[in-house]
């Protein structure tokens, strides 16, 4: 249950009742109380210290449209995704930063191609420990200078919570990659963080233990969370994983967070990017996230799913009508 | 390995290599043998006999782009899918076939709506004895009175090879549900019927296997196979399935096979299913199979899914501009 | 709900009944009536007529052990299985019957090995056209020649309804294989068969429909039905499927059905098949079904996973003692 | 690649190769180097430099047979596990430290029963803010405490690289959950310890990933790494996962790490966790983790899974004869 405070209620006396009642307490413009959703009634000597309540069915709650009907707002410098915007965010970028000049081609391309966000890791998950690492601090040092140099605003991820701090201070969206969506490290950390955060659904991860990671975020006091579906582990390995549409329709329904879809490393090959990043367009979502590089096959991680510059600028140009036709505008 | 006898190779001769090759051999304008896919080189003697030849990497063979680069064609009275049309098929009509108002009011409306085919189950392949089992023979008559009565093409199911010669004689696209994949008994009959055959994937199914189903009707000589997928089981069960777009991908780059969508029962909830049409729609598939009924929720089976006939209407309304913005046309 | 009419009731007026409430009618020794389990509470009025009732909170009904505690007995000429039985019995022989020498070195390894029951496929459900596909009618003639020569009992695979008088003229267990599992055409038919019925779960096939496959089954019926797990379809494709023992746990707490295992086609090589038996023969259950070859490098279908008879034979000197642990007798 | 130095190599050399084949530089006894595993062939200008080396196949390479061919053995204070020992390792205990009453009385059953090895978490992973979340510090004190009370050895879970410190100070066996498995963070700092670390599967990681986990730990210079397969995610929600033991005959087979199972994970529910515990012996492992609680419905968290004391001393009293029936003993 999600209860709003009267303002009269001080610090203390809230504290209390969060106690009582077992709740998270959130301080912001007002005292949110959010105890674990089996508390369906209000008891009802609160009843006069209490403005609002929202019950709910289960442990997605400040995440649910029961509590807020519309998708929440997420501000950039000049643009917005979610609320009363109809924007889809193109977000793209090479996997990895390589080296300056692989970075600084990337960038020129964002550029040149009316994009606004770019996409580059540093600190990888890789699978083997004898796999390229990604550069750490030294490639968060590099995408500061883009953003500085292009004005572009930088997406990074964060790989565990040993690095939480540096990725924070450089960032402009904090990426919570799928290998870490359980991580409460990072997510209690991001809680407290003042930017926002796009957490990536784990493969093995059900909707709803991924929005319950949503809601660390939330019940921390960030309300600045996107949530991003990147294709989940099933039985079928043609394709790297398979991208969850069905389960996007599920969040579309039942959240009020912005979704943005990662269809570069559900296919996992190149060929099948275009056909998938328009089916996300006509999903109605906030943003895709696409995986390009100067080079794919000499890519330092992901060669074989990242579009190169050819590729890429054929499917932006496709984008326009196509989001038009859904009712939205590509930013 | 796929091999076009020369035209002067008598039928006895052909028994004899196909024997030889451990061949299929397909009698039609020519003489086809296909043999496993692990004969990688034509033995020398046999060149003077062949007029071409096509080494496929595995079992995928007559469904291989290596074998025929464009889609297939499959031609209806008053339009075609596939081939050089950009046509993408709308199919609409309730779960099951239930009285005859029912199926009349559905028919009715695809009339109304522009759907050229009328999609209905008699034979339905519930998984339990002691659900509705579908009108059997008696829905297939009905079905046939719509299509006399309104124009209409008809899709039904077979569900086992029981009532394989049924479904055949009354459907105009005769669909193998996705319980009956592996069913010799109904491939093997399809492969020497005169009729296009819509195949679902079976939920637990790898695409290879999927397409390879598709061969078992494609080397018994029906070239008129479409392709459905219709939602995969995954550890996800907030929705019903999860469809597989990843899967569509793979498919349109490899396979030669038009192909359809069912985003209905991927999904399982209506709530979901305009935002997966249109997703499907920007694939760029050769059409889309949608559960609508005139009262969803008094409905014999599949309840949940099937839209009422405003949110069919709102949602083809919608698929025109879209269609168009991928460079395809609505049929 | 489940409900036993009185001896008195006619079966007109059984008939009467069962159609009111949508039930399945079984006529033997008593006429029992089968209804769709939300059927939760026995109308009143038909209280005088009905000698017992069972209402069950699902469509596991007759399988249930709510309707009988006791795990259910099938009896084979000098042994039985389940029932106040602690018989685990072993079930071994080739993938396919491919010539008759092969099969009788099957059969005589059998007789050497005090295995009772040879298992071999003739309509074997490959996904590949141009794979071996058994040898059909030919192979049931050498198994019955195998039968009759060294007084085995024989099991073999019915693929599609389309040969199903076939296997069950020829077979002592009629084996329902997992690519079949939802095969009315066989289900239906297996249900007016008096002979047991081994009904293997399909790799795709949640739990619940696999008790109701069998509920198609005993609902036509034949109560001889034996539940066999043999692998599920997961992400991990390191082994060939996942052996689904916490499934079989289930099963043995919900079901009354007798379990036999089949830890081959769950493995897909033979270097793990010796431990997986025995972790199955210490889960309890009532036998184990695995795959043996005579040479199985040599084998026409599923080379990979058959043990040799060095390997056989001393598995099966290991289950003793092991049996014996859990308070088990080998057959 | 594993090559080992010859000693007259010094570590600026060391480095100096390391660097030129991207290897991995581990100082002990000896120096070894890790290279990608793509390297297949030592450089000839090396040959004279390194004793011996060691090319496999894929980046499971410390942990490899063909690189050991005997399990590793683990040591604890008066038994150990793998090596030329037969042991099969019980270790039991609460989901959670809850309350110093409700630990003692668990330890106290520890040691009634002969079991070692205490578990019992302090850091939950749960999926939900809104849920129990341990005791922390607090929790990893009163485990301090039963092992100097009750002479028992202490396994419990980190679940973030924030307090990995802290487990690794109060831990016997330093235990990594399956949702922290990919957590390098975790992974980095456990192969600087100088204690076992007991590695669980993520449930939805591949066993190819699951290893190359372990090979972190392995070539941070920790040896002592134990595998614990605990189920995996699948379609199947009768349960709670899927105990993987096809996979664990893989790790068997591939692997020189000893494997501890925990079945009651995977089953979700007291009902199965005999059955399967018995299984996982019988397939010749080097330990079970059980959890068992005093008051398993009173549980702050997994209350369905925990046996009573009852239940667990009757699995315990069955295990011996059953160890013993496949060559191990149990300790």
């Amino acid at each position: 249950m999600i209860i709003h405070l009267k303002s009269s209620i001080g610090l203390n006396e809230a504290q209390e009742i969060a106690h009582r009642l077992q709740a998270i307490l959130i301080e912001k413009e007002e005292i949110v109380l959010v105890s674990p959703s089996k508390l369906q009634e209000l008891p009802s000597d609160l009843f006069a210290k209490v403005s609002s309540f929202t019950a709910v069915p289960n442990d997605i709650q400040l995440a649910s449209r029961l509590y807020k009907k519309e998708t929440r707002e997420i501000k950039f410098s000049n643009f917005s995704i979610g609320g009363e915007s109809n924007s889809t965010l193109m977000i793209t970028g090479p996997c990895s930063v390589e080296t300056e000049e692989q970075i600084e081609t990337a960038a020129k391309f964002c550029v040149e191609q009316g994009v606004k966000v770019l996409r580059a890791g540093c600190y990888k998950p890789r699978t083997s420990p004898y796999s390229f690492q990604g550069l750490g601090k030294e490639g968060l040092l590099l995408l500061d200078k883009m953003r500085t140099k292009y004005g572009l605003q930088i997406i990074t991820e964060v790989r565990d919570a040993s690095h939480v701090e540096e990725v924070i201070e450089y960032a402009d969206i904090v990426q919570i990659g799928a290998k870490a969506m359980y991580d409460q490290g990072i997510l209690r950390r991001c809680g407290k963080a003042n930017k926002p955060i796009l957490l990536k659904r784990g493969f093995g991860s059900t909707l709803q233990e991924f929005v319950q990671a949503a809601e660390f975020i939330l019940s921390g006091g960030n309300d600045q969370v996107i949530l991003c579906e990147r294709g989940i582990r099933t039985f079928e390995t043609g394709t790297r994983f398979t991208l969850d549409l069905c389960g996007v329709a599920f969040l579309k329904e039942k959240t009020n967070l912005p979704i943005i879809l990662d269809p570069s490393h559900a296919m996992g090959y190149a060929y099948g990017v275009a056909d998938l990043t328009r089916a996300c367009v006509a999903m109605g979502v906030e943003g895709v996230l696409i995986e390009s590089h100067p080079r794919p096959k000499e890519a330092w991680s992901d060669a074989a799913q990242q579009l190169n510059f050819e590729e890429f600028a054929a499917l932006q140009a496709s984008l326009k009508a196509l989001a038009n036709a859904v009712g939205r505008v590509m930013v």
